[in-house]
Formats: structure tokens, sequence, C-alpha cells
């Protein structure tokens, strides 16, 4: 058993992004090993901005529907995360120490669970383990599952990217490449559009900061996007929503660019686009799909060795980086796939 | 050759509602018929909110993507209609004098037209050939198709529909109890909803203009709605969208209750609902699915002629009734599909 157990606490809630002042790192002492139990020395903790949503005390979509954390994080308790690490003890059947896990571990050194809270294994590779939370992990398998459950792609399509240079995104924009789709980014800042284009392979790439972002948004999809994947909504959804072709789909993924859901925020209504353009809309939440998580690892684990599926990471050192580490996502300081290694 | 044609021609583009002022009534000779074409006597013609969109200088959804009437309408011409007739010449081969078809023949008393404007043959039946224009016509095909195409509906399910008492969403409330749904519908004032109630079998109706209509929602679906038949868009939406079950289904076929969509009014954000429920919002176009619409009314005729399925005419007589009748469907005067008798 360890002695000792760093852990990153929610001591307030956050009413819009969370900031370091929302938690505290305190150490306690490690966690026994309880009857049917796992415990998990965590490697890499992931930073990911759906944690401004698990920390609103409104419905959120945290996990899934298959008994996993639910629900507001309560103030006080170790903030959610997903994470990678070592089984270092098991009362459990199935698992062995030295086995290797991805699961809802928290940002803490040690977990131990109910085997419940393990998402996958992760079988010995040559890879580093970091990617399990990223391009192998629930960024990758949200970008493979929602395009193949509700993407509907077929060659010379033109799909859209928001958060173009992000985890999902660059991965989304990747997958409807080898797809033979035309692939467009949109992303904040010449830094990203470029990144966009030369390590993503994006067709084009459309700083939607720029003052001239709506000009080059009607250039880029002159016939309308036949796919939309979100992960911004607000202004830059506005703007793509006037570029879908007839018959288009947007696969809402996130909400990113909106800071605050509480109260609603206000924007151009959509109802007639949708109507006259015959658009789909639709939430996607990787975790509804717990089934075919295995089948997304299978098919991005071999792109991901021969090269062709390309990822971006971001690795923080030590736990006192967590605190601030989400509010920096919203800064947009990060490039790639931000984890921890503790 | 008939020799006096009268017809209903758009003198002003509208803004918003069309009104009686945007119209002008004109006789003129009857036309010939040309090589290839029909001429159709028509009978009645149809009256339909749809026309506000038809009537504007924007990207509408006029019609379908086969060769019929699109784009807005032009100055100066005759308003777009379906009408149902008779025809009495023909100079196509697959057309007889004396046979009855539906079709895009205008507000007018004669049309000779290409044989594309023809949306179905009616066959001889004992029914008013009034329904051909509503239940047997777009409306209930509407109805028919999209919750086929789109509903995905299961015996069990809760389905809410608004404009709950009109010709769309009253076929629609009972083709969804006929699967074995609950059903319960929005609509204007007491008259509608106690329609709804007693004539469409609605488990429940609710007045959207009543003080208490929040409360009365919450209390209809404490469950959420599996599927939300959208016939209005705007506030009565906002309100429903907060009652969706996870995984729930909006079809948006109308957007009735906002007078004017030019500029894009402005409304509560829907991406996080979409998002966090996991729902899917799908424009619908009867008029895409031409291949379909035998199919609907084969489905249809039964239903109507055994009494399953009820519908509310609303007749008005005169080709002068026309000018005023698409601001009065709007005003909410109306119970029932509005056609007008020539």
């Amino acid at each position: 058993m360890p002695s000792l157990n760093r852990q990153v606490r929610v001591v307030t809630r956050p009413t819009g992004i969370p900031q370091a002042e929302h938690f505290k790192i305190v150490q306690e002492p490690g966690p026994a090993v309880g009857e049917g139990q796992i415990l998990v020395h965590n490697h890499f903790v992931s930073v990911d901005p759906a944690m401004r949503g698990w920390l609103a005390d409104v419905a959120n979509y945290a996990v899934n529907s298959k008994g996993h954390a639910s629900g507001a994080i309560q103030i006080g308790g170790v903030m959610r995360a997903m994470a990678v690490g070592e089984i270092i003890g098991s009362r459990h059947p199935h698992y062995r120490p030295g086995d290797f896990v991805t699961g809802w571990f928290g940002w803490q050194d040690y977990c131990a669970t109910d085997p419940r809270a393990v998402v996958q294994r992760v079988p010995p590779t040559e890879l580093p383990l970091s990617l399990w939370l990223g391009v192998l992990g629930l960024n990758g398998v949200t970008a493979y599952l929602g395009l193949s459950i509700l993407g509907n792609l077929q060659a010379g399509q033109t799909v859209i990217v928001s958060t173009a240079a992000g985890s999902v995104g660059a991965t989304v924009g990747q997958l409807a490449k080898l797809q033979g789709c035309r692939t467009v980014g949109i992303a904040g800042g010449p830094v990203k559009t470029r990144l966009c284009v030369e390590e993503f392979g994006y067709d084009a790439a459309i700083d939607y900061k720029a003052d001239n972002f709506a000009a080059a948004l009607a250039e880029a999809v002159p016939e309308g996007a036949n796919l939309y994947f979100d992960n911004t909504a607000g202004i830059i959804s506005d703007a793509l929503r006037n570029h879908m072709a007839i018959g288009g789909r947007i696969i809402i993924c996130g909400t990113a660019s909106v800071a605050n859901w509480d109260p609603t925020p206000i924007g151009p209504r959509s109802e007639r686009y949708i109507l006259t353009r015959r658009l789909t809309v639709c939430g996607f939440i990787a975790f509804d799909h717990a089934d075919q998580w295995g089948e997304a690892v299978e098919n991005l684990l071999p792109l991901v060795r021969q090269g062709k599926l390309r990822y971006r990471e971001e690795i923080l050192d030590g736990i006192e980086q967590a605190p601030d580490a989400v509010a920096g996502l919203y800064r947009g300081e990060n490039l790639g796939k931000r984890v921890i290694r503790l």
C-alpha cells in the first residue's frame, strides 16, 4: 500500500470555466484495496474541456449510463478525470498487478476502485502510455465513433471541423481525409491553422480570429459542407451553419467556445436553417457507445503505428500543474492533447 | 379552351407574413394547351403556412429537387399553390381528360402545364376531393413520411406535437397514437386544445398561450418526450427543448411561430441541450421523398375511410378569399386544413 496519495480536490464550484482557485492539492494516506477492488497507480492524468461541464451544478454529460460516475462532482471530492496507470494491487479475479488500464481514476496518484471505473485495458505496445488518454483514448475514440456512427461520409464529400488542431478535431480531420473527403479545419490563430495543413493534412484551414473569417469560409466551401464536426458551438457554428450543403449533418461533440450556459446564452435561431437545408444535428458522446470502444481502438492503433494518424501531445509535469490546466485549455494555450505526468 | 381564367398574382414581395395587399386578382384569357401539356381545371386550391417562405426573396424550400417550381416566386406571377382539379385537355399520352390530379397548378381557375407539375393522380373514391390537398395530400403525407422516415417510434414512447390541432399536427398525433405512443399536443387557446383531446385523441393537450404553460408542460411529460414534431419553432420549441428525453428526436417541419427570418431572429442557444441530451434534430420536407408519396397515401387512405384518422377542413368559397387567406392562418383563425373552393 502506498504511504501517501496526492489528490487535487474541488474546493468551490466554478460558475464558468474552472480556474486554479477552485482546486486545492492535499496529501492523504494511500488507499487500501477493498474486497473486489483494484489499486491503480496513475502515470498520466487527463485534462479535458469537458471538465467544465462535469463541475457545473446542472445536468451534464459526465460519463455513461452504465453505472460509472455521473452527475455534478461533489465539493470536497477528488477531481473527476480519466487516467492511465498500472494496477499495483488487486482483489478482483480479472485484474492482475502489472496490468495497465485507463479509467475514471481522478486527479490523484493512486486510486482504489471497483473495476467498473476501468474504461479499457492497455495492451503492451511500444507506444507512449500517454496516448491512451488521447489519440487511443477518449479523444481518438470520440472522433472515430462520432464519424462511424453519425458521419455517414462518402468519398468526395466536404467535412468542416472546429478546434481542428485539437485532439478530437485533428483525428476527425485525418480520418475523414483517409476516407477520401475534402477537409477544412477551423482553428484560432496562424500557428494552429498552419498545424492543420502541415501536420494534419487538412486541404484548407481557416483562422476564426482573423478579420476575413467569413470570406475565407465562403471561399473554402463553395458548395457547402456535408458534415460539420462541431467542438465549439457559439459564433463559429453560427457562421458555419450558413455554409452547409442540403442534407448536411452537424455532429455536436463539444461547446468549447461558449463560456457559460447558465443562464442559457442567446444566439441566432437555427430552426429555419435546419429545415430549409434539411440538416441533421446530433449530439454525440463517446461514452454512450462503450460497447464499440474496443472496435474503435482496434482501428486507430494500426493507423497510429503506421504514421497515418498523427497526433500532438502537451505533457505537463507534476500534479501541481493540474489546478490551472483546464483554464489553460480555454485560453487556447495548448497545442495538442494536454496530459499531466505524475 | 376556357374563355376566362381568374388568377391571384403577387404584386409586391412581403417582408413577413403575406397580407391581402400583396396580391391582386386578375382575369386573363383561358390558357391554350401546348404540345406535351395538360390543361387542369382547379376545383380546390390550397392555403399553406409555407407560402410565406415561398414568397420570401431568400433561399427557401419550395418544392423538390426533381425539377418542379423552386426559388422565390417572381413578382407579377401567379401565386404558387397546390391544387386539385380535373384534366379537361391533354396533349400528353399519359393523361386523359376526366382524370383528377393534384399538383403545382397555382391560385387560378385553369392551368396549362407540363405534367411534371403533377404531384399525384387522384383515384376515384367516395371521399371529398378537397382531402387530396389535406389529409391525403401534402399535410397527411408530411405527417406520415416525417414519422416513418425520421420518427423511429416505439410503442410506449411519448410524442409532443406543436400546432397539434393543425392539419399536419393532428395527423401526426393520431398516427403516433395508432403506433401505441402517448401523445401530447400543444395548441393555442381552449378551443384548439379541446379539439386535440376530443377529436384527435391526444392523451393531453396544453395551451401555449395560458399562464401555466411551463408548469403544464412539465406535468404532461414528467419523463421527457422521445419525439417532438415541431411545426412552430420559436418560443414553443424553446420550452419543449427542456423536456426532451435523453436520445430524443426533434423533427422540424415548420417554423410558423416566427414571423420573420430576415434578419435571423435570436433565441436561446440549443447546442448544449442537443449535446447533453444526445438529441437528433432534423429538418423534414415531404417533397424530398416524392418516391414515397404513393406509399404514404396507400397507408393513409384506409385509415381515413375507416374513421381511424380524423381530419378537419375549413373550406373558403371563391377565389376572392385567397389574398387574405395566408395571413388568416398566421392569425390562427382557422380550425382545420384551409382550402379554397373555386
